[in-house]
């Protein structure tokens, strides 16, 4: 699982003068690993830390607490893998997360025959604690250089394994948003809805899914987004529903707007002109073209329609978070490659108004795009 | 919000020679500001890491990307506390939020007229970065000492803050523990009923509500707990339903095992054997008794009565995090005190053959305990 990743990584991190390497950041190591990491109540009571990968001649080993490795088996199963539970949970003796990890850290880093050369830490992430048992005990005659954003590029172009994953959480989000479609009505709260869809996305997976991330009626926050809360959809309300689920650590995203009845002359106009904008921001898309000229068009179709341009980003990528590279914003010079995989999002706000937001998200393919997404974005 | 954890903090600092201190973990930070960090969909994409709050001259200041401070604002409120918001999402230039924390640490602590002592940091949670410019370049001439761990025994005895928020949580619960007892059917999936339990606790809560920790039937996972899935619910299974809800960053707990058709005669042996060894149990709870005495006592309990003793904890603390101190384990000598809130919860699982667990949850008082879950765990 997750082969090619660490491929690429392996290959980076040659070019680079990298000799063995430490990953601590949460994206980093799901990437590598392809393990889906729990996130739904926070941190684990009984961890020392989250999981980290060490790398060092080819392979990498893998550090979670007992706890987490039924997700990462997989991974250790693969040739150039390593799993390596450390204790977590035990009524034998009081809970030493920290310490069973630094026993692991020790007993595979602290046999390694390797002396000095250059150690990659992702230093924004690794706590103080791992770096100075490895700075201070582990590893002498080396030294330490910082790594972290290195695997950002990287993770751009996704392979086949990571589309089947991102293509699992399109289908769970596109059932989230037929349920919105449906479930939206006056009288009912922002939360309503909002547990509709989760009902919804669960039932289809046969499983628990997180979801995120806007469901708000239109005169709050800016008209932009937010949790859902106890606010009523009212006569003429528009809805906001914006929906990522997190399914095998891949993130989906998708954005529609609903109306709780039929919509206003001005609704309409405005929703009209948020679909064209967004089929406009689609027909850019190709290889060899730069985010910035896509964002810099589609803020212009706005402006043009004679409405106020949207305060976000035209667009992002996902993966194994729900916003990453290409940022399709103001300052990006990335240019678009076959295989990204990215969201387009135009919105017209006016606040205390009225607003509309409509995504999709797509692969870029050697000519355009696949479409990802398959929610009705349509006026009713 | 939290002033009283925060005098205790310092008087415990005060008397161990710490001058200035960074609290970086997740729990001390929660517990410390009384902020509800969220948790659903795992680190924020945008933030330089997790909140961090430094303390220096009994003041206590709170480092939290710009998505979170909505839910610091009332910490922000207080005398002793300042929010300290930096800058995450932004359109107008590359995503940068470790440089930005790192910029708001320089102009707080930078610009601190202190010098030397001694600085507490958690070395366990604090990332690399953050103590590299700590002890690089903020700080000259001060000694660095680890203080993790320090607070866990401050977070024992609840503030009547505190046990506010854990009521709430614990009247949700309730409320998911009635849906599970009513939903339970032969045909149904695990998943089904922990959709109708996660919806019933945030149709309640009117927002969204973080839901653990178990739902299984009884046959598998050596019939103790798990995440719900797709597993059939058949005539005679028990369905171990564990519930904890994370309103305001406080945790609720409680377990009870509902039946999918009339218990057997042995699950009804069963029932009444660990109902009777809950009530035994509680009846144990007093300041001043030792939590393994409890422990030793509830375990012998089922021995006695001819079951295998289960192999978990028979109760542990809730508040920041669902399983803190005072653990009531094998081991422990921590004495039991007035104002500690505690679950209690054995169990009789048979692998294979048969479960059974029921947990409560009470505030310890001057005499006994007052008794916080209110969930009917009766046989049917």
């Amino acid at each position: 699982m997750h082969q090619e990743q660490r491929q690429r990584t392996q290959a980076l991190l040659k070019s680079r003068g990298i000799d063995r390497a430490l990953f601590a950041n949460f994206n980093s190591v799901k990437w590598l690993t392809g393990m889906a990491i729990p996130v739904q109540l926070g941190p684990n009571f009984f961890a020392g830390g989250p999981p980290l990968l060490w790398y060092e001649a080819g392979h990498f080993t893998l550090f979670v607490v007992d706890a987490y490795a039924e997700a990462a088996v997989p991974f250790g199963q693969d040739p150039d893998g390593t799993l390596v539970p450390y204790l977590g949970y035990t009524i034998e003796q009081p809970i030493a997360g920290a310490e069973h990890l630094a026993t692991a850290l020790r007993k595979v880093i602290g046999k390694s025959t390797a002396k000095g050369g250059t150690i990659g830490l992702e230093e924004r992430d690794v706590t103080l604690m791992v770096s100075n048992l490895l700075q201070n005990e582990l590893i002498s005659g080396g030294t330490f250089s910082a790594i972290d954003g290195w695997l950002e590029s990287l993770r751009m172009v996704k392979t086949d394994e990571e589309l089947a994953k991102l293509k699992e959480n399109f289908a769970l989000t596109d059932i989230g948003h037929a349920t919105a479609r449906q479930a939206i009505a006056v009288g009912k709260r922002e939360i309503d809805v909002w547990i509709a869809i989760h009902e919804a996305v669960q039932q289809a997976a046969g499983r628990r899914v997180p979801l995120g991330n806007d469901c708000v009626v239109s005169d709050r926050r800016a008209n932009i987004g937010g949790w859902p809360l106890e606010y009523n959809i009212e006569p003429n309300s528009a809805l906001t529903v914006d929906l990522s689920t997190v399914l095998h650590g891949y993130w989906s995203d998708s954005c529609a707007t609903y109306y709780a009845t039929a919509p206003t002359p001005q609704q309409v106009a405005v929703h009209k002109t948020v679909s064209e904008a967004l089929d406009f921001a689609i027909s850019l898309i190709r290889p060899g073209v730069m985010a910035k000229e896509v964002d810099q068009k589609v803020r212009q179709f706005i402006t043009d329609a004679g409405y106020p341009v949207y305060p976000h980003h035209t667009g992002h990528g996902v993966g194994v978070s729900g916003h990453e590279a290409p940022r399709i914003v103001p300052y990006s010079e990335e240019v678009l490659q076959e295989g990204m995989v990215i969201m387009l999002e135009p919105g017209i706000y006016i606040p205390g108004q009225i607003s509309c937001r409509l995504e999709d998200g797509m692969r870029i393919t050697a000519n355009g795009v696949e479409i990802l997404t398959k929610h009705d974005k349509s006026l009713p």
